[in-house]
Order: structure tokens, then sequence, then C-alpha cells
């Protein structure tokens, strides 16, 4: 039976990513070695980590723009620590937005005064807020474009004179977007890159060398950049596997073409969720995301019946979060409409059902 | 032709473990899914990790002794940032036995004082200092059991009665060992372990939670303990990857019998090196490294040659470090006895040739 993978991240690669990306562990193009026994300093893995850059600035349109793409470990998380180490020398703020911008909060606190510019935890963040005063004498505003756990997602982006940066982590290469708003972001792999194990970061580099203490080798920007993201081993197979991702996505079309796509999706499974009477969505329909479609049944007592009909027709990974319960089907760019459409027809067979 | 993997890291892996890491991109334990694709919360992937901690725990011979094994990300050189983050309050020492000593040196130093407790730099790092005296106020002692770059290894740990702290990135898992003598050790898995992109960390839990300053989240050892190794999401692949070479330890009889192979393979090389007169070995004899054979040719003008004859033989990755030159044999667990015999055929054709 076909799984269809709803699953929220590590989630679904493309067919053919996964399968290039077994095909070179055995052998990487003809070599006679895998791709994880070659030296990160050897010649074939140089030119996949060059790729990979010069792709993920392509895809965001930022090439010959003073941006550094960088290919790092830790995932978002260390980001929430390195744009604090490398950003805040006096006040940073940042828009509350859930579970993730929480944690980029704590963790900037160690190193400056932290401003929650807005939140919208007062109603379980389902809603991207809007309208707020940015102070000016901010060193950056810190967003999450889009919150996985629950659904939201940024549509426009705050206007400010201040620097910019994101965590992308479950929208970045998902949408037409104008990347050059933002002076550094930054994405796990593990939703619409490749597997866990990497992280991109685009930066501006007039952003740094601007705050005064010390930071340590591997935490600092400026000796990744130097580096080539090779300060130290690179994580070598999520690099790559990622680098298959982002020709995969030149190869359909780019993000603006693989965007209209997610939003076909994205609207047909909204229309049923909003049509169907057995389902309620969570996220307020101005901040909908299109990556992670979150709803809850009306009636929680349908919750085995329904477990098992997807269970039954193959479709994995719709388990909500537990801040949120309920279902959340993450819907990222290697997703087929088709898969959108098997849980669209179990929706409709708990309906005919009842 | 085959090709004889000779190189410093990422290095050569099982051809069992290869196939299966393939295998399971294509698709776990038949899953329907790939490896790369399941949420690192399932049951699937929490079994994995928690054989690979308690693997790695059982060939170190430090189960039930108040140790525990993580699956980080950063490398080793995270670790030269997290020890001392963690564990440094008022001073450290550290013996200085080569690059990655001094690369550890240099971010300790950004926490508290340290101390260079004995260094060979002086000879270029050819040897491992001893008989050097250990202040006994010393927050810890941090070695570097096997130095890759210039073919040094620790034969005996020195006594003291400060916490032990060491970086095993290249000699993990390769010898017989009192594995109980140290507090701390790390080892960055591209070596004996796995695949570039996870490091395992080995803790005595007793040494936690006596320093003074706050520790960001993802660099906090307690935290990472308290998460499982997933405080956030682990680089799956990697992790997956480094249990089958755990496995394979397991079924070659565990390190004891591996550390055996591994002396033959090496007193074969040295052997070599000694007796045939148109090379000299790097390391002094009483330090040579079991895992990386350090050599110069004695005729520099050689060099086309022997290089040349090492490319017809399939011989990969035996560049010497630019810090020393000449050619580093790597001979990790994974190397088998017939590759170590194949080098030693080209030394002996160069011989017979001149």
């Amino acid at each position: 039976m076909k799984i269809h993978n709803f699953s929220a991240g590590p989630s679904i690669l493309p067919k053919d990513v996964i399968d290039k990306a077994s095909g070179a562990v055995k052998e990487l193009d003809n070599s006679g070695l895998s791709l994880i026994e070659i030296s990160h300093r050897s010649k074939a893995f140089i030119s996949i980590m060059e790729e990979a850059c010069e792709l993920a600035l392509k895809h965001t349109n930022l090439n010959n723009k003073g941006y550094k793409a960088l290919f790092l470990q830790g995932g978002a998380s260390q980001q929430f620590l390195m744009c604090a180490y490398n950003l805040l020398d006096n006040k940073a703020g940042y828009v509350n937005t859930g579970t993730w911008s929480t944690k980029a909060i704590k963790e900037a606190k160690l190193f400056g005064d932290v401003i929650e510019i807005a939140s919208s935890k007062e109603n379980n963040f389902n809603y991207i807020p809007k309208g707020y005063d940015i102070p000016s004498d901010l060193d950056y505003l810190h967003l999450t474009t889009n919150n996985t756990i629950f659904g939201t997602q940024y549509k426009e982006i705050p206007k400010t004179t201040v620097p910019l940066v994101a965590d992308m982590s479950s929208d970045i290469f998902s949408r037409k977007f104008d990347y050059s708003k933002f002076d550094l972001f930054y994405a796990g792999a593990q939703k619409n890159m490749g597997p866990a194990g990497t992280t991109l970061v685009i930066i501006k580099e007039a952003l740094l060398g601007k705050v005064s203490r010390r930071i340590p080798s591997i935490l600092d920007y400026t000796v990744q950049i130097k580096g080539g993201s090779m300060f130290n081993t690179p994580p070598v197979f999520a690099v790559y596997t990622s680098l298959l991702t982002l020709r995969w996505i030149e190869e359909k079309g780019g993000i603006e073409v693989i965007g209209e796509k997610n939003s076909l999706k994205a609207n047909r499974l909204y229309n049923e969720v909003d049509r169907n009477p057995m389902f309620k969505g969570f996220a307020s329909e101005e901040s909908r995301s299109q990556m992670n479609v979150t709803f809850n049944l009306v009636d929680a007592e349908l919750t085995d019946t329904f477990d098992a009909m997807c269970n039954d027709n193959g479709i994995s990974g719709l388990k909500g979060h537990r801040s949120v319960g309920g279902y959340r089907a993450s819907i990222y760019n290697a997703l087929s409409i088709e898969s959108v459409e098997k849980l669209i027809n179990c929706m409709q067979l708990l309906e005919q059902k009842k």
C-alpha cells in the first residue's frame, strides 16, 4: 500500500531525491566510493557544497546581492542561539507566534534585552499578529514565518527599518517571496529541503561584525562564511541530499511554480475542512498556513474511527501536536495532490458514515 | 578497480553498513517510508536512538556506571565549546598534542583560565608528552587521545584526581581501553563510527551542574540528557548509520577483537615504513598511532612516482596533512588487512624500481 506521508518533519521528500540519495550512499558518481566515505575536502564534495549554496541563493533570488548561504549543523535551535550571539548587542524584538518563537526568545535573553513586540499566545497562537509598532532602535526583529505546530503563516512581512531575521524552517522554498526583505534567515532542512542534520542559513554579510562580545568559533557566522561552511567537517549526507532537492526544485520550474501547486493543495484541503461538518479548522482564516493544515474533529469521540480510516488508507503522520490536538496535515513541496485527495476522501468517508 | 580508502575522515565504513544505510534511505524496514522521511518521534526512530546509545555504552563497558551517551551535532569542534561552557568555572588543563588540541584550547579560553599542562609543539607534535605535573585544582584535564594529523596516540592515560575529558574522535572503538578513567569523552562519528553529521558524547552525570554561568539550551549537556539527544531534531541518518556500525562492531566480536586486528594492521605497516629505505616514519616510535600512520619519502623527488603507483593500485586518500606533508595512511576499523598489504606492495614496488 502506498503511504501518504503527512509528517510535520522530518517529512516527505521527492521520490527521485530519495532514490538518488540512496544510490549515492552506495556509490557516488561511479567513484568506487560511497558518498559518506569521501573526504569533505575532496573536489567532489567541494563541488557539492558550492552548488548547494549557489542554488539556495538562486531559488531565493539573492545571488550577487551581498548574501552568503551556509549549511550548518544544530537545527533551527542552534540558530536561535547563533543569531543572538552574533547580532544582539543591545536589544532585539521578537514576534511570538508559537512554540518555536518562544524557544528563540528564551535563548536570545541570555545575550541582551528582548522585547516581545507582539504575541498571539492569548489565543493559543491561532493567528499571526498584525498592526504593532516596531521600535527603530532594535538590533533586529525576529519572526517565525510559518508555525508548524499551530498551522499559521505570515502572508505579509511587517515593514521596518531594522534588520529582519526569520526562522523559515517550515516554509522556505515553498512560495514566491521577497527574500531580500530579510537580512538573515535560516531553516532546518527536514521540511522542504532534505533530511534532518543540516540547517541552511542565508545572511547579508553587511549585518555582521557589529557586536562587541567574543563569539566561539563554531557559532561565529564570520568564521563559518570564511570556511565556506567547512570550518569543521560538514554533514556530508544531509548537504548532498539537500542539493538533490534544490536541483529537483529547479527541475520543477522553481519556487514560483511549486508555490502555485502548494496553494492548490492547501486550498483544496481548507475547502474540505470548511465544508465538511465533521471538522473545524484551528488557525484563523487569514493566518492559515499553506504548509501545515491544522484541524479538529467537531465530535472528539470520532477520533478512533477517523484514525482507523486514515490508517486503512495509508495516511501517515496526521496526528496534531499536543498543544493543539486533533490533526495536522503537513503538505510540503514533495507531497502530491493525490495524497491531499486521499485525505479529503477519508474526511468525506467519515461524513458519509455518520 | 577496488578502491583502497585510506582517507582520514570522513573515511571507510564497513561495506555491510554502507549497503544497509543505502537500503534504509530507500525504505526503512518494510515501512513503506524512507529512513529520512520518518518523524524522529516515531517508535521506529526512538528505538534506533536508544539502541545506539545502549551499544555505545556497552562497547565502552560503561553501562550502569552513571554515564549517559548522547548523539549530538556540530562535530568535535562543538564539543571544544560545550565542554568548556559546561565544566570550566575556574581553570582547566589541556595537553597540547596538535591541531585539534590547539583548537580546543582556543575555545576554552573564552570561558576561564586555561593552562597548557604540556605540549609537543616544539617538535611539530610528533610525540605525546609524558611525565608532567597535573595541578589538583583543575576543573578538568583535557586530552586528545589520537592525533589524526600527526599520527600520534596515547598508550597510557595520565594518572590524575581531576576529572578527565578527552577528544576521541579518531580512535574511539578502535582498541580495548579503560574508558571509565574518563568523565567525559566525545568523538565525531566520521572515523570509526559513521558518516559526518553526528558526535557521540559519553558523560558521567555526576560531572554536571557545577558551573555558575547560564548555558544556552542546545549547548547544555543536562538539557541534552533530559531530551534523550532529542532536545531538537537529531541527525537521523547519521545516528542510524552509526547504529549500524555499532552493531557491526558487536558482530565482529567487540572492540577487543577489533583492536587486535588494528594492532596487526598497524604493525605490518610500521614494519614496512621502518624496513623500507625509501621511507621514514614521522611520529616518534613510542607515540605511534594505530589509526593514522604518518610517513614521508626520504627522497621527496619520488613523490610523483609513488603517487602514480598508489593511484594505479586504487590507493586513495593517502596524502598527508599540510602540517606534516608526505603520507598518512588512515587504517580505521573498517579497513581490511588486504588494503594495508596493497599499500605495502606499492611501497616495495617503489624500492624495487629505484
